[in-house]
């Protein structure tokens, strides 16, 4: 049986939203976050241990995987989650970003983008039906739709040609849609940068042609904290409340808990991972950088209370030894215990919700955060 | 209670033996293939996959730790063991060999050596007797003497000098010993190169000295295969049945099979991790080259009948991209099957010795490896 999408809004406490996303591959608890498996693999971890750490749903990247190995090829071994091990929700994004971000000699128009592959130099189009048909041989739980998101800081010009560029592709990347397999999504993504106008008239054209879900894109490209959270709230109250909305990018744990209480649902982000893997922890008293040599003859776990073994069993003196040392385990263990905390984060922020304590729950988060990790004797 | 050190051999069939060491982190059957953990890590394993590949045993590197985290610290973290989670038996090596193969402005006396460190320039010594007393501090299980690795082609002259030096060496490593803790193990360590008359030396002076087990070192520098085996079929009848002998440095899994043919017990090599790190899986049916294209379309798992997870559960195809994506969780993977071929092949040898079907096994075992790998339809 193949299970439709759906999203249940289970409960609010303020703008904080308790709910459920159904999909082909089961189902996702929200607030949710997603580690990040670019190439079919969250760097450094075995899909089981992404699942222990407690996560529903998983991100891949659409430039990436098409250029290697590419769509087809994977669609021939039965698709993206069997290829990674991974049997549960996938969300792909559509590209758009990292055509961007990597690849050179990029040219947009209003077909769509073309790039040079950063990898091999081959020229590589990509259009909204591409994007979408790139997603769906994937076979994606939830596809997005190709947009561009301009680099700030941008003109208003600028940010203007953006958002009706991406609407544009927005309604040729749903109708390419129409052919996909039931029960899968699609999500529109906001964009207008950090013009409030902009995001409204963008939010309120896709809202109008209606999508299975939405995203606030554009943003987490290094403007300040406030300026992220301000498009959030002008964002966040014109989705509608009955459908999932996520939060491109975004972000340190500080940015998930605030944007939780902004009304977001979902959000991925490369710092626990790629953090983790230059020596980083996250932890519920804020981040420990393991690289410093106050940790060298530290006995201690990072945290003796985590059910994370990583963060549990290891001391400190050990970590800091495979990351002076460059070892692989090093980086193995920093992004299980950076994956469990950010998932231990967005399940403490789910119970509070539904126990109506979710302010409280901000309060006393901070609070160990600004506590912050304390030294050895 | 502390387990003493002893060795009990079970059972010959032909030169092969079965037997068992008793340390005081527990049991090691022989013939045993010790992982390498260089810097206090088997590379790319946690240690629960590498005891759950059947390893009874690691290997740490004295030159590597001595530099980064030091002795010292680890003495004062509670031991190796402790530190890198690994609570069964450890050897160590002298140091001798890596401070040949990887330190700079090496100078060798009647004391012991002089180097650079590869990391930091720092110039260290290392005499005999700190060699021992860094083992001790690192709490190794199975100690081994300070010895010079002559590199081969050699002279006879230098291969005497090299004799001579690693027999006035065990003897100060014997005595440096006699203070360890109840319970550890001094090996001595057979040298001479390719020269059948110093082996024979080295061999005797050191069996009339008294060692808890005896090494042949020095080979596994790119001889010829049959100029190894004939320096164990000249070496290992000269050392007593009723001590452990460790061929260092050995090899593919067709060396392990001849030496054990020959008398051997214990190996230590970086083939299986190092290659697997290099898109290399040894498999039943030879060396399976992940890079190669062929695989790219491939769903099936490198060994669909194997105990590993990382050969059943995971297509060729994706090894392939995560090889040539360069992904960590390729080298996690390959490491994990070759690992597990290794102890898997141990295992077969020990099981044959007890129903005195050695020559069958290695019969059997040489007829999957000359079949091959059979390519996808």
């Amino acid at each position: 049986m193949v299970l439709a999408f759906s999203f249940r809004l289970h409960r609010r406490d303020g703008e904080a939203r308790l709910g459920e996303i159904e999909t082909p591959h089961g189902r996702v608890r929200t607030p949710a976050f997603m580690p990040i498996g670019t190439q079919a693999t969250v760097k450094g971890m075995y899909a089981e241990q992404v699942r222990a750490t407690g996560a529903d749903i998983v991100l891949a990247n659409t430039y990436h995987l098409m250029l290697r190995p590419g769509p087809e090829r994977i669609a021939a071994l039965g698709g993206l989650h069997r290829f990674m091990n991974w049997p549960h929700p996938i969300l792909t994004d559509s590209g758009g970003f990292q055509v961007m971000s990597l690849a050179a000699l990029r040219k947009i128009g209003d077909g769509g983008v073309t790039f040079r592959s950063h990898l091999d130099g081959t020229m590589y189009e990509l259009a909204p039906e591409r994007a979408i048909e790139i997603q769906l041989l994937l076979g994606a739980d939830i596809v997005m739709q190709l947009d561009e998101c301009v680099k700030l800081p941008a003109t208003e010009g600028e940010l203007a040609r953006g958002v009706r560029l991406s609407l544009a592709w927005a309604e040729r990347c749903r109708r390419a849609f129409e052919h996909a397999p039931p029960g899968r999504a699609l999500f529109g993504i906001v964009q207008g940068g950090d013009d409030e106008k902009l995001r409204q008239e963008s939010a309120r054209a896709l809202v109008a042609m209606g999508f299975d879900g939405y995203a606030v894109g554009g943003l987490a490209v290094g403007e300040p904290q406030d300026v992220m959270l301000r498009i959030v709230e002008t964002t966040a109250p014109l989705l509608p409340e009955d459908r999932p909305r996520y939060l491109m990018g975004v972000g340190t744990p500080d940015d998930l808990v605030e944007a939780v209480g902004r009304g977001m649902d979902m959000f991925d982000c490369v710092l626990p991972t790629r953090n983790g893997r230059h020596g980083l922890a996250f932890t519920r008293f804020g981040p420990i950088n393991l690289k410093n040599a106050r940790h060298a003859d530290d006995p201690r776990p990072l945290d003796a209370d985590s059910m994370c073994p990583a963060a549990r069993d290891y001391s400190r003196a050990y970590l800091h030894h495979l990351v002076k040392a460059n070892e692989m385990l090093g980086a193995m263990l920093l992004t299980a215990v950076n994956l469990h905390y950010y998932q231990d984060l967005m399940a403490g922020m789910r119970a509070a919700i539904q126990e109506g304590t979710f302010a409280a729950f901000r309060e006393k988060t901070r609070e160990g955060w600004e506590r912050g990790d304390i030294p050895a004797l």
